[in-house]
């Protein structure tokens, strides 16, 4: 039997350490020539993992404290939510932003920075999507933005907004789009969420995937204090793949921020492999890696999660890492500048 | 008890009464020079009121002729309906209609004329309002204004069509859009309004929530015939007005036809205050009506209700007048043209 | 009582019979100069009928293969299936595309090609409709069109894809569009077909209901490999009509291929007749097929229904040949080309 005393103390020491913990904010991230840095000037190079959709691991009892604490074992100083259109409109705006509320608060708590990331894939001129799973409009892409600036705008660990996930026509199969237009509506989600008080970074992709930001090199977005994304996933371009990848996004680290928001491999008998992501000869991790230590540039694997694919680990029991879930959890283990 | 034959009595005076009454009806308005005009050249000044959405007073029982007496009391000669996008949605095409039915057989019968408004905040082009009340579409405001052409086009009691209530970018917070794109959207209504045999007079807004028509100036709506509208609350500008509403939107009552849709004001510690509304000073009344005055610039007090503000009464069973009701019903009853 | 024996043999009989008539599949058609071909270059002249909506026929029972017997018996070699967008929408997908399935199947055992019409009225771009169940959007249309594409694009019994049934600004009473919009929607509605691996001939039309084709002439589809579309119903002009059809849209054949998808006629007395299929002279039927037979021009007759107009026969039970049915099912056969 627990004393009624005992019981009032154990609750005052409980929210005397939530209190400490979330009192223990992170640092404003921002853009300085082509870095990221903290409060005190300091070049800030994110290492860490996506999540799945907090929707998906809600559904499974999986969006709690827990996961997180596990994610920061694995070494990440950044967390990447991507929030599926779908389950945005199905489960609606209020229920879904308690989900986000409650990881950001365990992401504050164990000092790591969120990208919230707004998953759809295909072309928003068109509105033809991947699968039904993205389907979105403009309008809905802007009420979202202006929705997470009014509500994250001021919250230090909300550090970027990645305006669209994966801008493609898929070979003209969603239809076209031109970079131009393409770079007037990522401006406007800029516009609109500055508007709205969004003090994190914005984040732009590139089409094929956010593989390709050539048109960069030419016309760059026209707004300041922003970061560039890619997915170079190993079967985008054939090895040797560093010249290829500094060509087609790598070269943009010469004047912006870059962030891989997207990267992971798989073999092809791996559970759920599929094109762009499979990496028989092992040959990928290092390569990636190496190309990100050397030039600075940020880099979130895909996925921390044990069916979407590639999964990191096994199960949600024991976290066991999968074939990359062992490369990465090293890797990112091993950087002394993520170690707080 | 009443006896059959003294009911079909009662019925039958009520019918011819009825009949009497609506066969009354008023002159067609248009547009001559910078004037509004009637069928026998003269110049038409309006004054009168804005009732509170048809919808919201239906559902409180107060759309009824008795309320369109009252206002009559209170020296109007023009009434404006605020058609939510939201109600019209809600309510359904065909029942809003009947609404609109009842209020334009009232107004006729009263001998006042009417402008049905589209009342919506924000930003077309963008689809992001202020409020899901004000929430529409291009496609819902073009099938609009087809439907109110075709169906009381040729009516003569429906004098006007403001084609977007308060068309804002809210610092850029609804996103962005141009003039031009925006004088495109109204020239478009116009060409539906008028291929659907609307004969009415076409309304035109500009940014900063109705007031500001500068761009007027340089680049007016391409189309002959119509007026335009500001909404010049006390706080959009600080006091002395009267020349920077003559550089905002008075400049342009030089060439066109000018109607101030909504004015009126609130103390601070009036129910339901906000900004812009506040002129704690009592100023703003003598102002703003001499300015209309002196350049024949019609206006429609906001709101003829008892709960959205500011309101021009304290209840719908005295009618009683509120601070700002005082004010304009002495002087709109004050116009001797506007007597009938 | 049939004995298993009996029952046995009668089902393998027709699995048997079925699988033979499956296998005849017809050529693809492709274009050649201003002509369609088959596969062994013979130019081939289209003859048909318009079914009315699969999904109106299978809410009848009438959508079944003794429906396709009848078109067969008068003489056509094509087949339109105009989907309505509303129909397409309230069944689903899935639901509407095995109405499809079963009128492709039935179509290709008779050896008639397929036309599939999109059968919306009205403007695609301020997405105003004759009528609500014309109602679609860019979006959807894009949509449709890569699920048929997907689904259909390597069947040779689909010959046709016509992007849009009629595009009209009806007086302006819908909106305007310019020729240069509509021909950019065309040309992505085409991209996004054949990038989906549709093999079959886009056919586009213009506005006034489809009827005119004049812009053609300085501003034609960037596309090849494209059929263009008219449908001169008798009221569109005035007779003499073969100077005014030349200069309105037989001059595309010139350098085009060219097909009437919608012509027909009635009296004013018939029922459903309407503005602008009355032809009370029956002067109509001779002059459009020598037209046609002149020019090799293709064409397809509206409406092989017994209740839409002008309908082609007077009931489903004993397709009794209406006034304008008797007039071309005697004409249509009379073609030796046609005959299989
Ligand atoms: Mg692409
Ligand atoms: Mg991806
Ligand atoms: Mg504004
Ligand atoms: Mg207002
Ligand atoms: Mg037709």
């Amino acid at each position: 039997m627990i004393s009624k005393n005992k019981f009032i103390l154990l609750v005052s020491f409980c929210l005397t350490f939530n209190i400490a913990f979330t009192q223990k904010t992170l640092d404003r991230i921002s853009v300085k020539g082509n870095s990221f840095i903290n409060e005190k000037n300091d070049t800030i190079v994110f290492r860490g993992y996506n999540t799945s959709d907090p929707d998906k691991l809600e559904k499974q009892n999986q969006w709690k404290k827990s996961y997180f604490k596990e994610i920061k074992k694995w070494g990440g100083n950044i967390v990447r939510f991507p929030v599926h259109p779908s389950a945005w409109t199905e489960r609606g705006k209020e229920n879904y932003l308690s989900l986000l509320d409650d990881g950001i608060k365990w992401a504050t708590e164990l000092q790591m920075h969120v990208i919230i990331d707004w998953h759809s894939i295909g072309n928003l001129k068109t509105q033809m999507y991947h699968h039904d799973r993205y389907d979105t409009t403009l309008k809905q892409t802007f009420d979202f933005w202006r929705t997470i600036a009014v509500k994250y705008g001021k919250n230090k660990t909300v550090a970027f907004y990645e305006l669209f996930n994966e801008p493609t026509m898929y070979n003209n199969t969603l239809g076209t789009i031109s970079w131009l237009e393409w770079k007037e509506m990522n401006e406007e989600m800029i516009t609109i969420i500055r508007a709205n008080g969004g003090e994190g970074i914005p984040l732009v992709a590139g089409f094929n995937w956010a593989y390709d930001l050539t048109p960069v090199k030419e016309n760059p977005i026209n707004a300041t204090g922003i970061g560039y994304v890619s997915h170079p996933y190993p079967q985008k371009r054939e090895q040797p793949w560093e010249d290829k990848w500094t060509e087609d996004w790598g070269f943009v680290k010469q004047k912006y921020p870059v962030i891989l928001t997207e990267i992971g491999f798989s073999h092809t008998e791996d559970e759920g492999s599929h094109q762009p992501v499979i990496n028989d000869d092992d040959t990928y991790g290092d390569a990636i890696t190496n190309y990100c230590d050397e030039k600075e540039i940020s880099y979130v694997i895909w996925v921390f999660d044990a069916q979407w694919a590639p999964k990191l680990f096994e199960d949600f029991e024991t976290y066991t890492p999968s074939r990359h879930g062992k490369y990465f959890k090293k890797k990112i283990n091993s950087y002394n500048y993520n170690k707080k």
